[in-house]
């Protein structure tokens, strides 16, 4: 196993002591139960954001707190759910008194841990609702997940949701605006290569020297299909295809209802994309494809959006959402509309992303 | 070969043409020959500042063309210098009236034919100054160069520079500012892997499961020694030491002399780094590596910084002189005093840098 690391035990350990003395101007980090926040939390009267999941997808979430982003993001071990204690230790560390909004992607660990790390903050007198993104059209359940898995539009709603925080939404509206942009957004990835799990030791998958995984999640699990290499265009008309033609999409998730005080099922469905929408566009790498073959992808997939009467009017091309060292890349694509590209513009001020500060 | 490209002899010219489609605010690409300028360019009254050398580095150097950076960029092939009638015609597209600073890695292609654009700019009747960045404490020669590569230090010499161009620093004195950043600036880089020229279609070079390089170049010419893997903290003792400990270096380089009006011989030497320095420490992905493992390097490095007395001002961690899809890091210490820190937190607005805008 090839890795800048020490022990594979003390890998996330070890990275948040790093962030921490590289940006304390921007996260804190608190150890056991570890999480990463803002360094001015709690933001009085601002509703917190928190997210997290497994680490090995930086900068995904840790490298996504600060200002106008995440106030708080609790990572797990590499490819493993943060526990509950993490959640609830985060909610208390960051809210300003306006409530706390958890942004889970939909794996079956972060969404059990969140859901009681939810009840226990509400037990605690703490506001929160919770909001899913399972926005992965390759396949429908896949070894991690009930529904399809959260993947780039994580990353999209998180920097919206996040400016709109910012701006003074309250808690209701910005659950509403991170479901609208779960909806509104698409995604698909693949991987040339798998990735090696620093405790595991050895890559989570085989792939031979001639052959891709098309429709790979984000931690390695199976996509929709292997197959022999192709070329860039291939590859990208591939990914956007099954985006762009992906029908309406319904399924049923459990939300929380505040009124009610319990968790309910609320039916969600996803409008397919049309000519005529305004899209962001977010070419993200996997982690380890080098940096020039980036824009390759991204050429095609702006023809391909014309052709299909889709107009970009903003992009984001980048390694925001990876797994560890993967070759491969994952395509976002997501409706824009006025309100969605007055928050994307915003300032932002994260490790991972920053503009406008 | 596992990349994300179609014909190995188009990465360059369609990467570009993605860089053109996704930043038309930032940058406009220029084709046959190529190059990458500010969208606003040229700049009246200001000196322009073009770097340029093979591809594959990204995001430099198209990648940091842009406000408060470069004003253009000329890409050779993946590892190939570009050619002086690349650096010609970007000089006269970008010079806004107040002369052209060339900033060049030391790699004997580079030199040659910036040094024979220098000429021909110079015939043309623009004002041209050209310094030599040759910052790679690993070898003093290598297969690529006489005397030091030009590595890490280029990056902050384009940020710095750069800031002091669009502050409206002459010609002059941008030449002494750039040579003042490259004798206080040292970098060393490993490599866990190699990469994959893709005109080569095969490893650059062999590095066995449980062997990695000291000391490698950014195009994976031989370090200073290849040895059994290491921990991250080993490996950041070993690059961080060797920066930290190099003693007074001298060279002699060529610069072109605007009186005379002819290259001459002007001797350098690089003062070593003391205990109360303030530095600038730049923590650089070499393209591959999973981002969780940065910050690993970048936490042993502040301790060893803090043992030897250099106080950490400022950083910067990620990808930003990349060797393909090299696994490894870099590290580059740049002793820094007041007009750098001024400089170097000045807005930029690049693809791959920006802050402040």
């Amino acid at each position: 196993m090839k890795k800048l690391i020490n022990k594979p035990e003390d890998v996330v350990k070890e990275e948040l002591e790093g962030l921490a003395l590289a940006y304390p101007d921007i996260v804190k980090v608190h150890f056991d139960p570890d999480y990463v926040y803002r360094a001015d939390a709690p933001v009085k009267g601002k509703v917190a954001l928190i997210s997290g999941g497994g680490s090995g997808h930086e900068p995904m979430h840790g490298g996504l707190v600060g200002l106008g982003m995440l106030d708080g993001a609790c990572p797990g071990q590499v490819f493993t759910s943060p526990t509950p204690d993490q959640m609830l230790e985060a909610a208390k560390m960051v809210h300003g008194g306006a409530g706390v909004l958890y942004i889970v992607k939909n794996y079956t660990g972060d969404v059990m841990n969140f859901e009681m790390a939810a009840d226990m903050a509400r037990s605690e007198g703490i506001r929160v609702l919770s909001i899913l993104i399972d926005d992965d059209t390759a396949v429908k359940d896949s070894t991690w997940t009930a529904g399809r898995r959260g993947v780039g539009t994580t990353v999209l709603a998180e920097k919206i949701v996040g400016a709109a925080a910012e701006k003074g939404y309250d808690l209701k509206k910005l659950a509403d605006l991170c479901r609208k942009v779960n909806i509104n957004g698409r995604s698909m990835g693949m991987a040339l290569t798998s990735c090696t799990v620093p405790m595991a030791g050895k890559p989570t998958f085989d792939l031979p020297e001639d052959e891709m995984e098309i429709g790979v999640g984000i931690h390695g699990e199976p996509g929709r299909e292997r197959m022999s290499l192709k070329t860039a265009d291939e590859i990208t008309e591939m990914l956007a295809l099954s985006i762009i033609d992906d029908p309406a999409y319904s399924r049923t998730v459990r939300e929380l209802d505040e009124e009610k005080g319990e968790w309910v099922d609320v039916t969600l469905e996803d409008p397919p994309f049309k000519a005529g929408d305004q899209v962001l566009a977010f070419v993200n790498n996997m982690g380890g494809s080098a940096a020039v073959e980036l824009p390759i992808i991204y050429r095609k997939l702006h023809e391909i959006c014309e052709k299909k009467g889709l107009k970009i009017v903003r992009n984001l091309i980048g390694p925001y959402i990876t797994s560890l060292e993967m070759q491969g890349c994952s395509i976002t694509l997501l409706k824009m509309d006025d309100e969605l590209l007055e928050l994307w513009d915003a300032p932002v001020k994260t490790i991972g992303m920053r503009w406008g500060i």
